[in-house]
């Protein structure tokens, strides 16, 4: 089984700001993510998303983020937090999709210039996962005081990360392919 | 303490999406509140704000929820639920002011097509609010299937909901008053 | 791989308290898993389990929760709504485990005497069981007025909850089965 | 007003665990609160409440928490973080009583092993303290690695909790004298 086609984990950089440290961190999983065998990753910014108020996210879908949703195995999702929340337009972009979730995998890094590593938009942003259809898996990367972790070109500066990001982006490509194995094969019965 | 100026408590309406029943709640909600005495109120319909992606949300404040923010003595959030979280325009909003909140109340309206009432969306919203610096209020006001709750038009179709509205508002404005209280009269010290 | 040894899919009775309608609800959705084909089940009554405060849950695991826990495929957890989250007792006997949960499937059952059906109570768990290393499915069953869904001898009075059960029960069994082929044949590599 | 009987504010200590850390949480947060003036504590520790699974919750309120509940202005609850979420003692602890909590403030010291400070066991209780009445405020102190932040014997060991304590005992305090003057002054209506 495992010997099919890669494994496709996007990385869904989950904020729009300028000057986003969190850019750094969805390069720096896409880097980690790359290294991996039978993987492809490729980063979902989704400041490239157009926002407007006034359809029903029609324009969202032909931006690419639905095709791109489709073909995923798995998703990292690159949250800051903002008020103890994931940002708006994060959710947003989220919500703009439905089906193409659907018993597929995800693994959220959360993100923040305190000390507590974004683990509030990480328990806030479980539900709305679930409710996609999506299976959070049980490793997070923390990235505390993100401005310190990474210098303005975003090479990292802590090596600690690479290890926990592989510890995470294991655990994140079984699930993916244990998901796929049953969607593939296993029957609603 | 009471006789002074009339407490402000204005409605924000949560969505932006076009045929929005939420509006239809946010209005109920204006009525109801307009029947206290001494309490003023108006709807914040959030679909008026812009939301370009390339700023630090000044454009929002420029758009009046600021100046409003600030007068008010307590909110009410029409939060509609969108996969069991709160809709993204929204966060957005809320995340743009930050001392306009402090040691203000806030009552919550849950919305939702189904049985449920948007409970979801309220218990999602809960740390964000508190984190602003909001009080939540332990009543909220629960439109389950809320396209037989109202008509087109926004004609209330249950009166079940005046009575509801009636328990939250008087305990919102209870919190209101004493916050303000507070605010004006108790030192941190 | 699906003609293998049956899914075993017990049923955690999430509450102590005499004259629980919550006991129902679990036998009830113990007859329904008995229905499907190769999967078995069982009732695990916390009201069995002794709690004293004076150990580190050693009585716990010998009442035989461990063990059963460790032979599970996946869980229905049956969780009354106190004060908008999950029953003492409960979590401490799930606390009790740990590698006995790992990539197995988890359902939970939201029960209330109101008209919310113990969504609160579901979204309250849903971190507790993500860091047991349990993959919550996003269907659920809601119990609301659960005093009116049974008559005192536990004859189910709305028909409605099977179709409900019959649906969650085939998505848990899915996931149930998914996840033990992942646990017996993808390594985490 | 803030001339009359002292602000009384006790401190739950939230584990029954021997060789509880959250033990010497909860002494430090008391002495802290000790140096306020017209301020009042003492610890309730919940590990000399009786747990029996077959009473109403009874042999607790005659253990005096009620009592003690019902006297209170304000609570600290020290919340060790057990699987993201809160132990299953110290819910049912402050299941047992109602209306002792309403229109009283609370305050979260989140306790972990880890590097995140308990915060997703404060994020678990939000709900929880809300539906029973009490207002949490939104300042927290976070004890991470909470192992080295005392010696054996309690004594604090990181100078920077006392200045955390101040700050958030300041801003319970005063909610805390908010609340009592709206519930001795402002009515419903």
């Amino acid at each position: 089984m495992e010997s099919g086609r890669p494994i496709f984990i996007p990385v869904i950089l989950g904020t729009t700001r300028k000057g986003r440290m969190s850019e750094h961190v969805a390069n720096f999983m896409a880097r980690e993510i790359a290294k991996q065998e039978n993987v492809v990753t490729g980063v979902v910014d989704i400041g490239n998303i157009p926002f407007p108020t006034d359809d029903a996210g029609e324009r969202i879908k032909d931006a690419g983020f639905s095709e791109t949703a489709m073909k995923a195995d798995a998703f990292i999702i690159v949250a800051p937090e903002y008020n103890h929340g994931y940002p708006g337009f994060l959710k947003h972009a989220l919500d703009t999709n439905l089906k193409e979730y659907i018993h597929k995998a995800v693994g959220i890094c959360g993100v923040s210039a305190g000390p507590f590593g974004g683990t509030r938009v990480i328990e806030n942003l479980l539900p709305v996962v679930r409710e996609l259809g999506l299976v959070a898996i049980f490793w997070d990367v923390n990235f505390s005081a993100v401005q310190n972790a990474f210098d303005e070109k975003g090479k990292l500066l802590d090596e600690a990360y690479v290890k926990r990001a592989e510890k995470f982006i294991k655990e994140l490509a079984w699930m993916a392919k244990v998901l796929r194995y049953g969607r593939e094969n296993v029957e609603l019965s």
